[in-house]
């Protein structure tokens, strides 16, 4: 920390999340990127060639990054690493991220993984950053027991996109009962190549593999708390939440779009009205703290009748708040509204970035 | 009927519904098309001069209609029509089909306008022809009251895509308590020049205005029967419905989606695979009647994870019956699946030809 | 031939380009499908498994096929075959292809292996048919000779999509001078998965890896003639064409435009009227000899200012013309215009289907 | 000019290209944002409420332009205006911006009507700010003469992207001969709504009014020079362009791409090498006076196969640069080559307020 900045690496560095990544973290005032890693093809190489025709970013490489080179995912070459992002596909993501948690280094992912470990904290960085306080027991079970590595994953992009509404819900009128959310995803979130364009030119495929399960289980773990002592997650288990969604891939490059329908524990439910006001007041720590990468506004709310829309709103602030509009009754729930989030932002390598800047700023980090 | 064929006419010829409507009755073996109404710009010219620069089928306008006069939308030049198709936009509608039906001439209807009419059946062919029996009774109720002349509606384009699943799910297992919908639906509904370009690509718009609406309201009066002796629909009312809708418009030309989350109020309620089964083995009446628009298979039912997918399955049977796929368990209502229909074909003019065709059979165009 | 029918096979079967075989051949007046290869990984299974996943047609798979077995690509299960249809990619057309033919099959491809090969013909099948009469050379050049087995390529599909009319406007006033092409490619070209989504959605890609060196070079064998007693192509040779292509891919499912400019030798050049009139009078020896793939009409020449466009006109006539429009003066060379071929069509399978019937007329299939 | 900046208007401000001078004009270090123009329609509201449905910025309206009022497009309401920049149609740009001149006003504008005019200068800002110096002929050949007032236009979007690779080559290699242009644009290049989505998804449009004649007409002004001591547009015409264009419509939202090829009047001609050299070190004035919205990088030479591709390189430099790559030998003329620029920026917006930064520098406005 000669700077003053947290030396970072970056598993994974030329997927599209792993260029994103590179993106934040090339010019950041916490961070300095100091390690990128790939597949052993890669290794060995300056970026711009390991990553030379799958370079996928309106902005350019940037210059401090063109010439690094790329290593292959092992620890020895992160050692200097306080933190070391992970934008792996899950079938490396496993054995690589426990590797690199075993020799001692901390761990953000952005992979699924982990992502329903009893010890892993699952953060949305606006809605649930208090999960963070798992983390000495994870370290402690591990064997043997660390003193600093651990794994921080952040949220599937489509449950982030529908969950920091939900947490403000929670947080203004108590527990939801119900919620039914029907996603139309971007096809960035398959990266690259990812979806052929002949399977979604003038189409929709109602199906992403895996999707739907993500969302109706991990929405209790992040919108619960921690029980035991901060020893274990309790999954909303005091009040069990109904999950149910239906996801669909749409001819858009960025941008998860959900129609929503909750309804509330505690009735009468509020109307419409309040539901727009608790939306507009919510702010998150990551907000208080003052992070870096968060957003002014946490959840902007559309008062007109056509929106949020993936292509006008989805680089709103970065791509870091979530956008939330038609707030109306819903003839069988209590409310329904539509709710946008940038997949490729929030939903991917903002969320990992953000819980590592709140992390340092509650010493996670030292 | 020299021929042995029903004169008709189609209102509204040179709009997307009225090339539609051309299509399937330049070579219908029951039909014979002689007249063609379109708006006073359009009046006393050829069809293909009418319809210059807005035609935008794939198939090129038919030989024996390129030369048709048209005229303006008024009863005279339609009268020795049996059957007066009606594709017009819903503000010359409402004046236009009265019009129409107080010259004792039979309107079979695309326009929303009589939907909601408490004399007006509202039929999707393929679940609710018995429907057309309140027909003597809104000629009684005319005034002065009428010997040939009616309205007959079809649902909206979305709406239809819905509810013959529907059909086939209350046939077989008693009354639905619950359906909640959220579509994905086609440019093309929204005519020509319809949906911009620079609000579409890449991009989905959140909203289509009174879409939700037609789809809480419609589904009961078409799943609903008749009561009172035929004078008046009961709107499910023994069993009310509760329906929730989110309408979405997606870059797609032709083919709505909707992702369908139902419960039954008979539990408990049936597997995903007596739904399965129950939907390959509905039938309907104008399959019965041998009509020749019918489809052979009313649902097709998909056992691939991703289909029915626009692109690929609109053009199943011409576009005239309905694609599910995706049957399974509802982990908060009972059963989720999702439902295609070829918005233009089924979900417009296919509708009512087939309506016309089944009243032909039983006797309403004598 | 017990029903009288020449019995086929495709080779790449579950490729795109053989996904279209077979819905031309499954149901064919001259040929009978018997037989179908692809990579070992799909050999010993049924059709429909082994092509799960990748059947991309808007038709279900063939009744009469999808519980064929596949075969690997090797001579010894196609020995029945009077044709053997090739939709192998190049990598392994090069060798298979060879194999069959030294086998002493007839094979007819679209791949681009051996489009360069002075004994094999190229050949687009409005064009230059003529030049199966190279046939009998090919065979007594082979080591030993054949009596059987030969090789019969096919265009590029973009090239196929502008040659058609330059042949008609060589027929009518002369040699051409220079060819001016740009084209504007559909992503049904590169086959499944091919372009990603990514690359294409609100994008235009400048570049076709080798497609502009096919055009320049393709484009004088076609409108060649053949020499030396129907031993050798003339590549033109006699009047030297001058022809420059761009090469761009457009997010177009079906269909390659391309704008062409030309100039004749002979001055003055044809008016635009005369050109139109040329190309309307073009008939091609597919469609005198009565073959069942032929379109009506070989160019279509639209007088709309904006056609044609490939949504709108690639299915007409099944796709086995090539369709004109915009015939102008050019400010520089003679005459412009826009031309547009179904690249999945005549393009690709039609014109080796057409070939082969062709083939048969002629006697060189017996 | 209390605060040093030149009070500026906007004409046509509820249009695409005035919501574009909109977002370049609310916060510029030149210029302050005063007036804005609009249809009788539009007057006397808040801007928010007249754009209402309109706005189609990924940016939200400037907060210091939400609620200005907008006024009829009549020059009292400009008078404070040192500049008046106008994105109106070319149906009302006719009368009102002679209306604004004749009021002694200065009208940088985007519309086409003037750009043939034999008195204004047709600039764009990187290639010709020289014909700048006709202005006072212009002035004095009003009547009555003027003092300040006069009209500047700038190119049509489509020309700018071509025009800016061939002063470059012009300057260092002299005289081209011959140019051939094939565009593919964007539909943001036709307004809102402009271009319905039912005639674009999933198609290519051959054809867009007036676009080719004005590329092959509107090239020779803008290379050309002044003669007559500074009174008259030499058109290019000691060394006559020959130039030949076709333009087609594609599914992109910004930027136009363009395929082009060239020969020069000296022979021998560069070799791509040395064009990609001369392009790269292309320099203009506008860059050494420092304008603000000049790019840094006139043209963009990029290495990679494939590029430039509107969705990657079209926000580059704030799209105030144009793209050039493909770089190679052309078999029948010199070289050919493709060039992007952003249609809505450089190609419109950027290219007029450029030109009055430029003409500020020059002493212009004074």
């Amino acid at each position: 920390m000669s700077n003053g900045k947290v030396k970072v690496g970056v598993l994974g560095a030329t997927g599209t999340v792993g260029q994103r990544f590179i993106l934040q973290l090339s010019n950041h005032p916490d961070f300095e990127l100091v390690a990128l890693g790939a597949s052993a093809s890669s290794a060995n190489k300056p970026y711009h060639e390991a990553v030379a025709g799958r370079w996928k970013q309106v902005q350019p490489i940037p210059a401090n990054v063109r010439d690094m080179t790329v290593h292959e995912c092992e620890p020895a070459a992160f050692k200097e690493c306080g933190v070391v992002f992970s934008g792996l596909d899950s079938t490396p993501a496993g054995p690589v991220e426990a590797a690199f948690r075993a020799a001692n280094l901390r761990v953000f992912s952005n992979a699924k993984n982990y992502r329903r470990d009893p010890l892993c904290p699952l953060i949305v960085p606006l809605v649930n950053p208090s999960h963070l306080s798992i983390l000495p027991h994870q370290q402690k079970s591990m064997s043997p027991p660390l003193d600093r590595g651990y794994i921080v994953t952040n949220a599937n992009c489509s449950t982030t996109g529908v969950v920091v509404a939900l947490k403000a819900l929670e947080d203004a009128f108590g527990p939801l009962d119900i919620v039914m959310v029907q996603t139309m995803q971007a096809i960035s979130g398959s990266g690259y190549p990812g979806v052929s364009s002949l399977d979604i030119l003038d189409n929709v495929v109602p199906y992403i593999s895996g999707e739907e399960e993500k969302i109706e289980w991990e929405t209790s773990k992040i919108l619960g708390g921690l029980k035991d002592n901060d020893t274990a997650f309790d999954l909303h288990e005091t009040s069990p939440l109904r999950v149910s969604a239906h996801c669909n891939r749409v001819p858009v490059i960025d941008g998860h779009l959900a129609c929503v329908s909750v309804s509330f524990k505690k009735q009468p439910a509020p109307s419409p009205e309040q539901v727009a006001e608790a939306l507009r007041a919510f702010t998150c720590e990551a907000q208080t703290l003052g992070c870096h990468s968060a957003p002014k506004q946490a959840i902007t709310v559309h008062d007109e009748v056509d929106r949020p829309q993936p292509r006008l709103d989805r680089e709103w602030q970065n791509g870091s708040g979530v956008n939330v509009g038609r707030i109306r009754k819903d003839p069988v729930l209590d409310i329904k509204f539509v709710s946008l989030v940038n997949n490729v932002m929030l939903g991917a390598a903002t969320s990992s970035v953000l819980n590592a800047e709140i992390a340092l700023k509650k010493g996670y980090l030292s």
